[in-house]
Parts: C-alpha cells; structure tokens; sequence
C-alpha cells in the first residue's frame, strides 16, 4: 500500500468491474455501506462529450462513526462520506485508493473526538486496502 | 460569511427546504450540477434509529472544472465532488456551509494546475454562499 498526499492505494492485477466489487465487498467487512456512487467517466462523457478512463467515486459511510462526528462537530459533513476511487490502470489492473482520515483531519484542528474517529475510520480503511492488496498475491 | 478551518459558511433566514433550494439553485449558476444528495437525518434514522436534526450533503461538481482537475492529477477524484451541507439550525433558520477548496488543496502540495482549479472552484463557491447571504437582506 503506497501512502499519498491525502489518501493511500492500491494497484491490484483485477478488471475495474471486479476491483469495483471487491472494494464494496471489502468496506462492507469494515461496517462502511456505498452512500453515492459517481461514474466519472459516463459524467465526463455526458456533461462534457469527452473521454475518459473508467472511473468511479464512491462515497463510503460508516454510520455509526458518522452519527458520533457528526454529533462532537456539526460542519464536518464536509468532509463525509470517505471517498474511495476505482480506475482503471493499464491491462487488466485497477487502482484502488481511499482518503486519509487522519490527513484530512489535520484541517480539522484540536477536537478530539473528531480525532478518535478519524483514526478508527483510517485503519479501518487502511484494512479495506490492505485485504485487497493481499488478494493480489493469490493471483 | 464565516470561515471555518476547512469551510465558509452562511446562516440564513430560511426553512430548510426553502435554504436547499435556493443553495442548488446558487450551484447551478456557477455552473455545479449536484450529482450526490445525501440525506443525513434519513440516513441515521434507517441505519441507527436515531433522530438527528434535518442536514442533507449534496455533492457538487463543475465538470470542465473536474475534468481539468483530474487530467493534471489522478488521484484528485478522492477529494471530489466539493462538498456543500445545509442544515437547520434553530426557527426558521438554516446554515449552508462549504468545502474551501483552497484549504483542502494544502493537503496535495506543489502541483499549480491543481491549485488553479482549486482556485476558481473556491471563487466560485464563495459567491454562491454570499448571494445566499446577501439574500438575506432582502428579508
């Protein structure tokens, strides 16, 4: 798993159909349901006539951890849900990559509330990558 | 409007219903569809069983602004689309809050297409949060 500016990833040997259901199937292990689900591509296709690779936005929700954020800060919709982005990369491979909480977090300042959950949500999507990752070595 | 560490953010004389409407209505003449509504209360309500003030999270994109934005940098699409919240917030009031892309674009360091994007997106939400405010007057 490659740590990034604002979030972590994952590059795994699978079709971006199935590494779409691997993700959904790997945070629903984590407790997070697929609120929104955004295809980049047939947007960018439809608003714009443009091209471009298979790519979708899904936004992640744990509601519990949501319900206790949302309670310690009313704003921080703002940043919920947790992204999670699939595209494809090359032949036959995917990216998958999720925000950070405990990145954005840093915008957030001192509540720590708001820290604690940012934390368990990162390791728990620090786990949804990593199962992915391991998958890749079956292969 | 105020600023917030990761946001702007309005209070309006406005129902609930009343403040969604006129904030997608603001959206679209700078040129952000909303392309995800997520309702929180309803969200809660079916998940946890809890009650929870009226909040609803839409999702707004400007596509020729995404598009440039996700050209220069794959990832980006992890902190897309930006993020606008209206919520109740006492008697006939409501508080319409957004993300400020120029804080969050901290978070992705040195890359100047971005920061441009980021740049006329965060224009452009300041000014459909202060023709919210500014509405405000005339009541």
């Amino acid at each position: 798993m490659e740590s990034t500016a604002y979030g972590m990833r994952v590059r795994v040997p699978l079709s971006y159909d199935e590494a779409v259901a691997r993700t959904t199937a790997a945070l629903k292990q984590e407790g997070f349901g697929v609120l929104t689900t955004i295809d980049v591509k047939e947007t960018l296709q439809q608003k714009l006539a443009v091209d471009f690779r298979r790519y979708v936005i899904l936004g992640a929700c744990n509601p519990p951890l949501a319900h206790r954020v949302l309670q310690s800060e009313i704003d921080i919709g703002l940043l919920l849900p947790c992204n999670v982005v699939v595209y494809e990369d090359g032949i036959a491979h995917s990216v998958v990559a999720a925000v950070a909480p405990m990145t954005m977090i840093e915008l957030v300042g001192d509540n720590p509330e708001v820290a604690a959950v940012a934390h368990e949500a990162d390791e728990r999507l620090r786990r949804v990558l990593a199962s992915l990752d391991e998958g890749k070595v079956d292969r």
